[in-house]
């Protein structure tokens, strides 16, 4: 691939330079077709250092509007300081509908760099691979144009131009100790990339450019930019199929056949309540200390109990080491990109805890339901719903969904309850009715999602809450044994 | 202040929790008036170590519905690792319209332990205080409700809870070094607290809470948080008056008077434009090694050329340390905050140049003449906005302002060609004739913004651009020379 890569010929200067133009041409005029298609572009530059990344991406803006391009150089963290998943910095950089990323540098750079640097192990390297692999397809199948483009240079060239950057005293700063410690070790780099780009380009595939001349290389990849650009456009936004893959799924039972008759006494609720909070509480700081996040999910009817729920549970931990996250319809900018993007943006660091007021879910229920996306894309997600979570319990997140759940009866008395109670009228809208009407879709909805999207690493709790403080209960008891266990298995991965 | 403050009496325990129990219901009801009213609501709670800041927090939210509060707590950045102004953390996590944003600690802890820290010079330290009470006013002004609470306990008191802490092994990380550290220099902290309160008590006054008793604490907090709200909700939004400030303006002609018949040969030009884009690339990588923060912002009529002119400072700089930012008009989560929030957001890292394309000078433009703020609104942005920029440059950010300019006929030629050559058609809309027919409305709105916002620290620069390439050129070299001075002055600054 890299080892025995041929250099291109050198050209005509005039036919190259007028080529060039004629495509920088052709990309500026594609610019309203790109907004107007609402076509979103991700431009991965990786490649060698001193391959000329930077300049390629100077060249390759230049004459665009910046309206419609955004470019993106990302900071390799040290695997000792993360706080996020390895794939959130891109994940939250994607670009919006109908613009363009360059991203100077992404997570191949990123991955074969903590693995070089022995940060991350092989097992862990592989599991990135496959993340990686998930990441690049949810996004073809969100309709996104990715292209991946390696530069490369050999180390010969690449020895050049280091010590051209370190005998200049205002460039020396460029060629970083990071750059020559590469340099160094340019085979075992070399052999690196290959096997990164050999795992990663079965969805996307990957280009190799000659980086040893510049305007060659600038015109290739115009050539590759505007040529896959004019096929996206003219093919139509894209829309992946559903795909097959094994989770590891729980056996759900369906909502009809789940007993919503139990209860608890007003003693035995004050009581419970007092201890499950001061052992979560406590626990609290163990998450903290042991940098354990923790991602706790909310879906339910209305009037269900959702959000006394929640206040049950936030009220013990501390206020600076959680984040209640309200979900309602999407903005604007959260529309104009792929769906999970802006549950991406919201995870927690890790330590923290994130408790979603409506999810990720709502793509099978809602949009699915009203029509918001197309059969295809909620069909899509349960899969890529799954993958989102094992990313993040991979990443050491505890991840707990909980549907909490009554029958048709409670809600219609307690929407009732509400609307004569005049402090509780702005609780129930017009909307709320209109989903009521609903509900044996929304049961066919939910029972699917149950079915598709309960892991064993990211299960589903059906949590019965007809009556409110049987339900607060059960609730914070998953959640504490859930926690005690996570701690627990942090003490024993630290010890074996 | 805080010497000889009185402490609480003991309180009836029976009374004390009906009180309490009163307020969170009113709390809990006014959530929604707060919706409709779309009030925002600041509340920072600031206060001594172990003075039970968090568990005060978590107390008032206890019952709020998640999706009308935010608990923010924002880690003290030691100066030396700063990259964005001081005010930068804050700004940013400002509430939306109709929500509550909680800080615990926020502007005050940070400063005062920056100067307790040494990390600031005391020049510094009383810039920052007059930025604070700018930032404050300009909140009120906007239309917040800020509500400022110190929570005291004596030397005595915080000794034995910081023992408490100590003594368990589960809690003692929570008594960090930091707080020892305040412990044993609680005289000079509190001396420096107060000083700190007496200096930014005049526009929102600061409110001094008993901490020692934890329940009276939170029904005086209570109390403050409902009776300020009802008073703010009863009174109906408010809007803040302009306001005199001296700033050292310069001297701005009138658009009328500007020559606008100035060209150049295209000969020079070529020449001119290499040499000045060779010597700013060389210069970005100074400014980048200073950590000189850079921003340049464009206004200018339709079809004046902004684009192009952009392109060609944009293209000589590396693209990972520039960002081109399109201002369009704002999107919903940005409406609903105030108007400088979206640009506080955009704000470069120091070391990075920032290029506007369109600026908060909307403000005092199309949004002073389509109604989309009341008259009180823009007629006080002229100074806000010069307060904005200040705080920028003392950051230490190059702030460079430029209005491309052309008369009508020139704009007519242009949309003409525009509408008469298809690749361009996309560039003109209806919307571009309309403001057109607006020309001599937008002539006084833009004379009086020169006239009021270009200062000494942030000028104006009129650039003639009937010849687009003469104001290229003219632009490159305003920026070429700015930034030469300023890393003459960072040397300076250094060596002296």
């Amino acid at each position: 691939m890299l080892k025995d890569f041929e250099k291109n010929k050198p050209e005509q200067k005039n036919a190259l330079n007028a080529e060039i133009k004629e495509l920088r041409d052709k990309l500026m005029g594609m610019q309203q077709q790109l907004r107007e298609n609402k076509l979103p572009i991700l431009v991965l530059i990786e490649g060698w250092a001193a391959a000329g990344k930077g300049s390629l991406i100077k060249e390759l803006i230049s004459e665009l509007d910046p309206r419609f391009y955004h470019v993106v150089s990302l900071p390799i963290i040290p695997e000792s300081e993360e706080r996020y998943p390895f794939l959130y910095p891109f994940a939250n950089a994607i670009p919006e509908n109908g613009s363009l990323v360059f991203m100077d540098s992404g997570w191949m750079e990123s991955l074969v760099h903590k693995l070089m640097r022995r940060e991350i192990t092989e097992k862990e390297y592989r599991r990135r691979i496959r993340q990686i692999n998930e990441f690049e397809r949810q996004l073809r199948d969100g309709g996104y144009l990715v292209l991946k483009i390696f530069l490369h240079i050999d180390q010969e060239e690449q020895e050049q131009r280091l010590s051209a950057l370190l005998a200049n005293p205002e460039t020396v700063w460029r060629a970083s100790e990071e750059d020559i410690w590469q340099h160094r070790e340019y085979k075992h780099f070399r052999n690196a990339y290959e096997e990164f780009m050999d795992k990663t380009g079965d969805t996307i595939r990957w280009h190799i450019l000659d980086g040893s001349k510049r305007k060659t290389a600038l015109r290739n990849a115009l050539r590759l930019l505007v040529s896959q650009t004019e096929e996206a456009l003219s093919a139509g936004r894209y829309v992946g199929a559903p795909f097959d893959e094994d989770f590891p799924l729980l056996r759900m039972p369906k909502l009809a056949d789940v007993d919503l008759s139990p209860t608890i006494s007003d003693e035995d609720y004050k009581k419970e309540l007092k201890q499950l909070q001061t052992r979560l509480g406590e626990l609290h700081n163990l998450i903290y200390l042991y940098k354990i996040p923790v991602i706790l999910c909310y879906e339910g009817w209305d009037a269900a109990g959702k959000g006394g729920n929640i206040r049950r549970v936030a009220y013990p931990l501390d206020p600076r080491g959680v984040d209640v996250m309200p979900i309602a319809s999407p903005e604007p900018h959260e529309l104009n990109r792929q769906y999970l993007w802006r549950f991406w943006k919201r995870l927690p660091r890790s330590g923290h805890i994130c408790i979603f007021d409506r999810t990720w879910y709502g793509r099978v229920m809602v949009e699915r339901l009203e029509g918001f996306c197309t059969e295809k894309d909620w069909k899509r997600a349960y899969n890529e719903m799954n993958e989102f979570e094992r990313v993040l319990t991979e990443w050491g997140a505890v991840v707990l969904k909980f549907w909490i759940h009554i029958d048709q009866e409670t809600q219609l008395a307690r929407f009732t309850d509400r609307q004569n109670t005049p402090e509780k009228q702005w609780k129930i809208t017009d909307e709320d009715w209109r989903n009521r009407e609903k509900w044996p879709q929304y049961e066919v909805a939910v029972d699917e999602m149950l079915q598709k999207t309960s892991t064993e690493y990211a299960p589903w709790y059906i949590i019965e809450s007809n009556d409110k403080k049987y339900a607060r209960i059960r609730t914070l008891r998953i959640i504490v044994n859930a926690l005690e266990k996570a701690c627990e298995n942090h003490l024993n991965s630290i010890l074996n």
